[in-house]
This record gives C-alpha cells, sequence and structure tokens, in this order.
C-alpha cells in the first residue's frame, strides 16, 4: 500500500476568533504519525460554506484523506456535512440509528430534544458512521474515488474517543491490521539525554515505531505495533520494550501508568501503605496532584501547608534550632517536616518540601533551592533540587518539578516496602 | 481605512506533527479581532521551503496581511526568513543592533554562543525589526505593494509580548491609533446569562469593543478602546465600563486583577489579613492556588488536607457527634473545619471544603455534592454547592470550581473587614 497523504480541516469560528486553541490537530497529527499517515497541511476555517467549500477543494487537490472537526451541531451554521456531502454529490438521510441514540442521549440526560437536534441524525448517503457515545453529533467517512473525507465532531472530548474506537480502526482497514500501543513513563532523564540513549532504537523502528513525548519534568515513549491481530502486536512490541529497559530502565516509574499520582497512589494501594505530605513552597501542590486520582482517600491521611515558621514548629514539631542554624530551606528542616507530619498522622510515609520558588531570594537562599524528604520505618531521605532555567512562570516551574520529585520519592519509598503494613507505624 | 484582511501562517514540524498544540493562532486571532482586522484562514505548514512558497502564495492571494509563527531559529532547516524575503524578492543583511542582542543575550545566561546563532540577525533589506527580549530571534515585517508579512518567533512566550509590544503598534501605525484594554473579572454568573445580559451593549459597541472570555467557573469581559492615544482611549472606555458596572456590578471581582486567587491575595493583604484553609476533597487545591501567587507567603499562614474523619477530629477539633449525625459532607462539618483551621492557625480568616468529588457516592452524599464554610470574627458563612456537569473529567472539575467558590468566599469575607487586622483574631 502506497503512503496515503492525510490533511486535517478544523471548521470553527471559535477556533477562527482565537475563542478555543486547536488542541484537536494536534491530536489527530500525533495519531496519524503513529498510523504512518503522512500529513503536510493544517487549515482552519470558519463556519462559512464559501470558504469550507474552497478550502475542501484545495484539500483534495493535494491529500488522499481530509479529516475535519467541527460544524457538526444542530444549528443552521453547522454545515461541514452539508459541503461535503454536496461536494462528492450526495444526499443527506435520516440515519434511524444516529437519530436514536441522539434521542436517548437527551433522554439520560433528562433534557429535553430541541428539534433541530434531528439535524444531526442527517448523514451523507452511503457514509460509514461513527458513533459518538460522548455527545449528540455521530461521525462519519465519505469514500468515493480513492478520496476520503473523515468528519469528525469539534469538542474534543468527543472527538478524541471517536478517533481512537472508530477511526483508526477505519483507517486500517484495507490493511486488516490493528494498531496497539504501550506507554512507557520515565522521571529522572531529560527528553533529550532519553532520546540520545534511544536514537539507534527511534531510527531502526519503523513497525513497532518508538515515540518519546516530553511533559514537564518527564518523558513518555510510545511504542506502537501494527499487526495483524492483538497477540502479534504485543509480541513485536515485547523485544522493543525490553531493550528499551536494558538502556534506560532505571528511569522507568510505569508502563500504562497514566502520570506520577496515579502509579504512585496505586502502588500505596497494592502496599497497604498510606503517606501523608507537608509542604511549605509549594503550598499543598503535591496533596493537590496525589487527591487528584480516584481512591486516593484510601491512601493519603492527611497533607498540611506550613508556611510560617511557627506552623512548622506547632504542627510539625520542627525545632526552633533547626530553623535557626540552618534555616527554613535546608535538609534539615526537609527532613524534620517529613518526620513530624508521619507523627502527627499516623501515615507510614511522610513527604515534605521545603525551598524557595521565588521570586525573590529569601533568607539568603536562591530562587529555586529546594529540598524534599520523605520518612518512613524503613527509608528515609533528603533530596537538593536547583531549578534555575528561564521560564515566564518559573514560579510555577519550580513548584511543579518539585511538586513532582516529592511524588517521586514517595513512589520509590512506597517500592522498596516489603513487609506487612500492619506492623509499622 | 478599509478593513484589511490578515491570515496566519505557522511554519513548525512539530506542530504539524501534534508535538506541539498551536496556542499562537488562538491568541493571534484574539489580538487581531480586538483591532478589528478580518481573519479567515489559518494554516501549518511543516519546514519545508517549497510548501512555504505555496502556502505564502496562496495566503497573499486572499489577504492583506500574512503573520508567520516560527522557522525563525538558527537551524538549517528554519526558513522563513529566506523564503519570504525571497518572495518579496529582498536579500537578507546582518542587522548589528540584532547581533549586538543575540550576543548579550548568550552573555547574561553564561553561556557560549554557537556559531550559526548569528543567522537569527540576518534580517530581510528594509523590513521593519521587532526586538525579542525574551529569546533570541527578532522578528520582523516587510510591506511591500499594499502586502505585510509580519515574522514571528515560534515559542509563544516570546511570540506573545512581541506582538503586544511591537505588532500591535505596527499595525496601528498607518491609523495614528493606540489600543488600550481593560479586563474585568466576574465570578458566580454563568457566560451565557452574561452574554444576554450584555448584549445589546456587545451589540452595539464598535469602539470600545467588548467581548466575553469564558474561563472554567468565571468569565472576563474584555473592553478595548482604540483612540489617539491612552487619556482619550480611557474616556471612551468608562461610560461603557460603567454601564456594565450597573447591569452586572454584583458579580465583578475586580479589573485587570489576574485571576481569583490573585485578587484574594492582594485583598488580603491590602487589609493586614492572614488565611488558614482546611480542605477535604479538594485536597490541597486551595492552598495550592493561593500559593501560586507571588507573595502570598504573607497572607497564608498555613492549610490542612484532612481526608480522614480522625485528622478532622484531632487537627481541626471537628467533633464526633458532627461527624456522626451530620456526615462529613455537611454544612456543620464544613463550618467547623473552618473554625477549627482559623484556631490552628491564629490567621483571621478559616475557609474549609468538604464534599464528594467521585467518582462514587460516599456515606449517601451525591458525587459533587460540595460544602464551603469561611468563619471570621466578623462573618462566617456556608455555601452548598451541587456541580452535575457532564465531564470527562469531573473530578477535576469537582475540584477546581469548589477550590474556586473558597476562593471567592475568602475575597468576600476579606472585603467586608473593615477595622484593623490587629486587633482581631
Amino acid at each position: 500500500m502506497a503512503t496515503k497523504r492525510a490533511e486535517i480541516l478544523c471548521i470553527g469560528t471559535e477556533i477562527l476568533m482565537g475563542d478555543i486553541v486547536n488542541t484537536n490537530a494536534a491530536y489527530i497529527a500525533k495519531e496519524l504519525t503513529n498510523l504512518g499517515i503522512a500529513m503536510y497541511h493544517q487549515t482552519v476555517v470558519g463556519d462559512n460554506p464559501k470558504r469550507l467549500k474552497e478550502s475542501l477543494e484545495l484539500a483534495f487537490s493535494r491529500s488522499d484523506i481530509v479529516i475535519t472537526t467541527g460544524g457538526l451541531g444542530p444549528t443552521y451554521d453547522d454545515l461541514s456535512k452539508e459541503t461535503i456531502a454536496a461536494y462528492f454529490g450526495r444526499k443527506l438521510l435520516m440515519d434511524e440509528e444516529s437519530l436514536q441514540s441522539v434521542i436517548e442521549f437527551h433522554e439520560k440526560l433528562n433534557i429535553p430534544m430541541p428539534e433541530n437536534n434531528k439535524k444531526q441524525a442527517l448523514m451523507p448517503e452511503g457514509s460509514v458512521i461513527f458513533p459518538n457515545p460522548n455527545g449528540t453529533a455521530p461521525g462519519c467517512a465519505i469514500e468515493h474515488d480513492g478520496k476520503t473525507a473523515i468528519m469528525l465532531p469539534g469538542p474534543p472530548r468527543e472527538m478524541a474517543p471517536m478517533f481512537d474506537h472508530y477511526v483508526v480502526p477505519f483507517l486500517l482497514k484495507d490493511s486488516g491490521k490493528v494498531l496497539l500501543s504501550h506507554n512507557l513513563h520515565f522521571y529522572g532523564i531529560g527528553e533529550s539525554l532519553l532520546e540520545t540513549k534511544l536514537h539507534d532504537l527511534m531510527e531502526k523502528s519503523q513497525n513497532p515505531t518508538v515515540a518519546p513525548y516530553a511533559k514537564t519534568g518527564e518523558v513518555m515513549v510510545r511504542v506502537s505495533a501494527m499487526a495483524k491481530d492483538a497477540a502479534e502486536a504485543e509480541q513485536m512490541m515485547e523485544p522493543i520494550i525490553g531493550e528499551i529497559k536494558e538502556t534506560v530502565g532505571e528511569f522507568l516509574y510505569g508502563i500504562d501508568v497514566g502520570d506520577l499520582q496515579t502509579a504512585t497512589v496505586r502502588t500505596l494501594k497494592a502496599k497497604g501503605l498510606r503517606a501523608a505530605t507537608a509542604e511549605s513552597c509549594t503550598g499543598g501542590y503535591v496533596s493537590k496532584r496525589l487527591t487528584e486520582v480516584n481512591g486516593s482517600s484510601s491512601v493519603f491521611e492527611c497533607g498540611v501547608c506550613t508556611y510560617s515558621n511557627r506552623m512548622k514548629r506547632q504542627l510539625l514539631g520542627v525545632k526552633e534550632f533547626t530553623l535557626q542554624k540552618f534555616s527554613a530551606v535546608s535538609p534539615e528542616t526537609a527532613a524534620e517536616m517529613a518526620a513530624g507530619v508521619r507523627k502527627l498522622s499516623g501515615a507510614h510515609i511522610g513527604v515534605a518540601v521545603t525551598g524557595n520558588a521565588g521570586p525573590e531570594p529569601s533568607e539568603g537562599k536562591p530562587v529555586g533551592l529546594v529540598y524534599i524528604a520523605v520518612d518512613s520505618e524503613w527509608h528515609k531521605d533528603v533530596f537538593e533540587m536547583n531549578i534555575n532555567r528561564r521560564d515566564e512562570n518559573l514560579r510555577e516551574m519550580i513548584r511543579y518539578l518539585a511538586s513532582s520529585r516529592a511524588i517521586y520519592m514517595l513512589l520509590k519509598t512506597a517500592e522498596q516496602f516489603q513487609g506487612n503494613s500492619e506492623a509499622v507505624k
């Protein structure tokens, strides 16, 4: 199969006017890259039938597949299906199954269905229909003379699952293949170093593909295989994942775990452990991130944010001597905070952050100096960070990176635990 | 002056491949709307000179002004200036001032300057140069035969300030006008209701313009005036802002204040007050947001996250009776938590959140039921929220909206304070 060429056409005056950031284009572009489909253009046009028609003609003059987002809504200015069906010389017909699901959607939410919502079930004649469990507008595809138009809804939370569940198999249908991925999550190694270490592997990997995705303070590597079935895809990925583990396994904190806090909550739960946090410069960022995770209540005992020295002493039992001699931003204070919150809460692990998030140096400590401590019966540690990078919002960056390190240290401490959690304090 | 038509051409393989979400397009689109410049197309192309040239030709065939982002970097595939200068038949010349600033930029960061960074100071002959204090690549503009090309760097934190400081005046230079804006921040009124109430004002306002911007849980209205100088612009905006205040002033929490937490920290500081937080379902979100603000340490005494009932009793002194009779998710518990954290910390105001952020009902309380309480000598209050909307990430939504309400109640409590903060507990 020759490489197909696709492009993305996002339709919507809200995007054109800048009221909405176009995250759909990035999402679809990534997925197409994964599928090995080439893509050279992305375009945005407003809800204007003339310009939409022109853009469509231009797109099909240079690409085989045009993927549109938006313009499937119930109002008069939602014209994607009308314009694209006309381009292919197709009529719009009422699709009974789609109509039923639009009706059911409103019934489930217990809200009356406006009459014009029926318009959303009008589909181009002979199109492949993609159901939308997260909204009212189904998507669809028209194939004609080697050209394919794929129409998807605008809201990202409707578009993305529809793409994953229906569009990917649709795009792969002629190949008879499935696409499977695993996400490998790394902490403690920068993107460029990781890329250098995995360079040869990434270069030579066509299928499975190996692609890094940088997130602030961590890196994810996605391994994707296209194969005739899931078992074959898994088999193809296994040696590649093995090779990655051999090269940078020490930084791997999980596979398909979502993020640091989810991995940490899962590990705490699996080990029967509870944690508590004491935060100064992060001001609740660590506890906020841990409690984002569903079910965190069973592993998170409590968190305290002690900005003032008085509260560090009063709540956490940090010694006046320590604060005087070493200052609030010191490894000694961090360690006493971690021990203090563990004692206060009765949790198995205490984790503490103290530092200077800026904007000004404080008590002689530079902006970006942060100490993070963990305390448990089986493991104690203090880590020093010096976060000094050019960033418009350095304060947020320092707080975020420090909270990531704290969560990571909590995860590592939980992983080390081997005993019976009922038996330790 | 006839309305000019502009379009945006974003250049970069990272955007095309979906590695970066194109926030620049939305930013520029908003600014152009503010300036009354029409915009009908946005395009993304990769770092490919042939396709860049084609896109440029297409863009100038339908627009007067083409604004590019990206491709100003030091590497061989950064080709925006080369391609656009060639399109206009201009040579690239070394601009000594830009070269000096690239050199100084590296000196300031104390890093050696790679030789190819000099390329960034090569500017099209006869172009207007836009300095870049936040990076190494200056921007520039070429005007020729009624067509204008504006080239801006790709990183948003370099592009956005350059746009505000240099491109806006450049675009206004022929008009001899300046553009000034005020941002009015609202809480407690939905975007659609606010739009309905301000509909006539928004319709009739050409200059100043009145435009709403929705944020999760709040709304901002931007009033912008174009005038011959700042004084005239202010004078034009004054009656409009007055009219808005008359209509929806009860929901206005600040003008040009940034966000809820910044407004709150400023008010606390101005009144000499200190606050403390007690959080259950928000797990530190309130304290995290308050401590985001520079200088919050002087007004934030401490925060506690008491997920477990035991910690609610032990740290905050919530009564066993209250937890048993009314449950942890109740107005009674919220009020005792707020009073408890005020007592614990010695702060002037305590604010507390308790609720069920999901995913499952708990102790018979539905997902999305949250109680928020404030406690001070001069004002006590409890607020009930029922957050039940369709959202992919309802837990995050509940936690965010509840934290906003808590910060808002803290702000309102601080605003009500009239006395001497030294005299109250």
